[in-house]
């Protein structure tokens, strides 16, 4: 009995990583879409299609949730790591979008270095979700996460701070703000989903 | 026993279609409100009886829940069914509501447009309703509530597009940005009520 | 065994109203805050100190919880009641963050106002809490933060629609937008909260 469950037991933890790997292909393209500007709609193009094969993993992942008798973790534990995963994606898609949806004629340099944050936080998720099939070693990457999440606050202040100094043109404040606030989102999701991995490997220690 | 009940099951399915039908009404007064801006002030404060009738629809209905042993279905779709109607006469109050707070001199093209689908959305809502009662036919309404959803999706975006182009006034901005948004959602939260009627349909299918 | 229980739920009640005096604190220095702008950088750190203060009040709650078998009551009420004193501070320290980040040169006449409304709640908070250990008595209490709640609203849509008259600087409504937002938000939680012991009140009558 013990033996038939293990390989339905590994097909999760193979998904979880597939799903990672493609928020981290993800984050990759917004900061390219930063980088490249000129090349947006592209970019953005197959950001929508990045997102769309993460619907379809965490539809994937949820079958297979329900069809499974025996999971390695609380379902509401693979659910909750599904739906942040799944926020990532979404709110890194909803950066690109509303930038050409806002007519926003190129990028700052904070808006640069958060996309950069949001990449090395998909980094450390795609390499903390490898290791959780031992329940251990995470550490690591979630305290990483965690001060990225910080560098990047700092980043967003600053970049606000900036908006509402003298003489700035009150549609460029409309449109950052919310940039800024997207790309904030962003980040304190990868947060939130390396929050639920601790979570997980916390109820196995 | 059984006989005794089936009177009570049957009241439910009368209450939801009651409620649904003043949340048709709200849709319908909005649209009413767009078309006949100058005599706002007084659609606004028939939107807010609209909106307390509603609230004392969802609380009968919430007292009926508590008092009653066997529901025709689960207490939690009963629950979320009564919130997400709740939530779209909440949003349409309070897109008039905005507009008068705003001091918006007049509505635009896209307003009136998404106050029509949102009035479409609602009369499939209540026809959904009406048939839920026998668990079946409710698919050709739940498919052109999300087909609806898409048109105002594309109006909206089209719309917020519009207010970036070069030459806008930041106060329009400011002001449209948020009605847009409220309008949105408000078609959002009738895909969600249509999302929670399919779930009920299919867990007695 | 009763008499060795009673001393750990007394226990819960003394850290309630710790926690709702902390929160009283930071609404004061909310008031200070928009009284002495000039002074406006150490109050604002002196609210960041009462928000960690709370955040570990809400932690030992939370431990206290685990470790202990029987509570003075559901263990959801006493987690929402924390998330909810929770709340207000965060808010509270929300606002005047903003303030500073906004670069916002003077307060408004409504802006402290609402202050003040925050901290009559908070004055009913810590009282009702100080009641709560004998079930009773907490009606008037409820009563009087929602009259505030009503006072709050109607200051906070009177002082947005005079962001929209005529004249205005759309840098201004920018800014103030989003400030009387927090302030009501600020209010709400704390009806918020009020309906959490509310309801406790109810279940225990």
């Amino acid at each position: 009995m013990r033996f038939s469950l293990i390989p339905r037991e590994t097909k999760f933890f193979d998904m979880f990583v597939e799903d990672a790997r493609n928020v981290l292909g993800a984050a990759r393209l917004l900061e390219q879409f930063f980088r490249n500007y000129d090349d947006r709609e592209r970019l953005a193009s197959q950001l929508r299609d990045a997102e769309h094969a993460g619907d379809q993993m965490s539809h994937e992942i949820g079958r297979k949730l329900e069809s499974t008798f025996v999971t390695p973790f609380d379902r509401e534990d693979i659910h909750a790591l599904i739906s942040r995963l799944d926020d990532i994606i979404d709110l890194i898609e909803e950066v690109a979008d509303t930038c050409i949806l806002y007519n926003i004629d190129a990028p700052t340099p904070p808006a640069i270095q958060q996309a950069e944050i949001i990449v090395r936080q998909c980094e450390q998720l795609a390499q903390g979700l490898e290791r959780l099939r031992h329940f251990k070693g995470v550490e690591t990457f979630w305290i990483e996460i965690h001060r990225l999440e910080n560098e990047g606050d700092r980043i967003a202040r600053q970049a606000v701070a900036e908006l509402f100094k003298q003489g700035q043109d009150p549609m460029d404040v409309i449109k950052w703000k919310d940039v800024y606030a997207l790309l904030e989102e962003a980040i304190d999701s990868a947060e939130d989903a390396a929050n639920v991995i601790e979570r997980i490997v916390v109820k196995h220690a």
